[in-house]
């Protein structure tokens, strides 16, 4: 944990603070902190990004992708990971307490993309890193992916933005206004103001998350996976229980969502992402978050993900392309939707592993102790 | 109102007595009664297909279709649209008294597609007519032309499914269960039971029309038409307030739903198609549902819609091709998503206007009186 008693400036205004920054570290800093890796979770994620999460007792979340002789190897690599502020994994949130001593609730200031990425810009201050050999991140994290190559170019030497947007669609906007809306529609809600009582919104975050949970996979994947196979019974009920495996199987995701997830915590995230538009900080235009940007950049997308389709990581390309960065792009086919950055998907740890791999001859760092 | 003293006997078992059936009426019936088209309305429509509903005050759900001088030409047919049952609208449904004079709520017994359409017969039956000239209808009324083509395939002369399925896919049973899941989140439905009180489990019921909204819609319809437009103000408001039109949109279409629809219903209602799988009956062959059937038909979907997309469409003509069947299919040009058949959509009131034209022509109905 590292607190910043100077806290935090925050987009809307607020001043956050003291500022604390829950984070794992994975593998060994070099002599001249030059092998540094940040990973950025996304919507749900946390800081255990290749070790077991002490709440849930799973493992890593992203252990395919993180780890000794894995594509960001811990071996060679310096990996940091931290929950974002906001988050409910330790990182100053809405379930914290103020300094008053009393739960912040809604009072906590909304989060930007880019608070989040302030506050981390904070911890690898604390951790004596001035470059960042690489961020990479899906989703939301690929968001503060890209937020970090237009904030803070020359801390960027590479940036790996996955599955991600420069800016959330109306459609996801819709989504996550259904989410919150579910959340904000559980009397056990109280305006935000629940963490006193026993009973928390679950039932509202469970709607939340099975609404949102369909976004994440693909047609394809949920036919391949579910069909309209029957959940433990040969013939349908002629009822409103859980005939179908789908069914079954979104109901199980609310329900374990619940037990790991802050409600508020919820609503700051999904707002964070829906006020993301990194072309509004620059005159509208994309291209000028990423002039004279020294970063190199590569770029992922999976052909079956609907909730950030290939073209909105493809308007990021044009974007780079437009700036003069160096960038490489891969459209992976799968019919995974889009989980498939979270799961295994060997063409892109392939590419991931090719892209760090030559980045860091590039940076030379082979020969770095 | 029609009530049919014998009542139904239902798919799932049960004996539905009385059975009620509001519907409406237009046009004419000829002498030999061989110019009537029954239209089917979709999840949350009802029989006022051409006329203001009474309860809304709004204009026919299909004026543009159904009405004098339009594809489904009132001065020419007797057009007949009812309630389905397990709506709440008239027809016998979750909200009406049972026997015993209380509110069935969830003792209704689960209504399917089949259930509607035999329910559908008998009211013609006690119209006096025979075989109806057509049968229209889109989303789940498609899947009632459907099952009314394979039902009573000497009945139909002429059939219209449009944006529809032979099944319901697994994405879209998903869909269906977070806005059943919202509708049991809300304390205030009282597992089904809260027609006693002041206060019906409305939140609940707004969360799920307005996930079940995104579907109709597509991501480029969105984004024409909302983008990331704020509502109502020059900045984001840092807050949870609906600072984005298509929030404020969402939040409308979700409110204004609850003034109109029964919560039991909307269960009902997305279980009838959930449980909709034609081929099932006919040995899993969808193709022996139509088996040596005469009657005509016109398939239509349209290119945006993602609910009920062309490849589902194009399913049911393959079998009705597998089948000998005359059938024409037309995938419409549109950015309006499944929404698209209840909008102006001319290319689609150009084919309906000249499928039904052709077949009036070849059944003869402009020579009788």
């Amino acid at each position: 944990m590292f607190e910043a008693q100077d806290g935090l400036g925050m987009a809307g205004g607020a001043q956050l603070s003291p500022l604390q920054i829950a984070y794992e570290t994975y593998g060994t800093l070099n002599a001249d902190k030059s092998n540094a890796i940040l990973i950025c979770h996304a919507l749900t994620g946390d800081q255990y990004v290749a070790s077991e999460n002490p709440v849930t007792g799973k493992r890593g979340w992203w252990e395919t992708m993180v780890g000794s002789g894995c594509p960001i190897d811990t071996d060679r690599y310096f990996v940091i990971c931290s929950n974002v502020i906001g988050g409910c994994m330790g990182s100053s949130g809405p379930a914290n307490k103020n300094p008053e001593g009393n739960p912040y609730g809604l009072n906590f200031p909304v989060v930007t993309i880019k608070d989040m990425v302030n506050a981390q810009a904070k911890l690898v201050d604390h951790l004596g890193i001035d470059v960042l050999f690489a961020v990479v991140g899906g989703s939301m994290g690929g968001m503060q992916v890209l937020q970090w190559a237009a904030t803070y170019p020359q801390r960027v030497f590479a940036a790996v933005p996955i599955a991600t947007a420069a800016r959330h669609t109306s459609q996801n906007i819709a989504f996550h206004e259904v989410g919150r809306q579910a959340v904000m529609a559980d009397p056990d809600w109280h305006n935000g103001d629940y963490y006193g009582f026993d009973i928390r919104p679950t039932k509202g975050l469970a709607v939340a998350r099975m609404a949102a949970h369909i976004t994440y996979l693909s047609e394809g994947a949920l036919h391949r996976k579910f069909g309209r196979n029957l959940q433990e019974r040969d013939n349908i009920s002629f009822g409103f229980e859980a005939d179908f495996q789908i069914e079954s199987y979104l109901r199980h995701q609310g329900m374990s969502f619940v037990d790991r997830f802050d409600a508020n915590s919820y609503l700051y995230m999904t707002r964070a992402m829906d006020y993301f538009d990194l072309a509004s900080e620059f005159d509208g235009k994309l291209a000028n978050a990423f002039m004279k940007t020294e970063t190199r950049f590569c770029c992922l997308s999976f052909s079956s993900d609907w909730l950030f389709p290939t073209s909105e990581n493809r308007a990021i390309v044009h974007a780079l392309n437009a700036a003069g960065a160096n960038v490489s792009f891969l459209e992976v086919e799968t019919d995974k939707g889009h989980d498939a950055f979270l799961l295994e998907t060997p063409e892109l740890f392939d590419t991931v592993r090719g892209f760090i791999s030559a980045a860091a001859d590039e940076l030379g760092l082979a020969d770095k102790p």
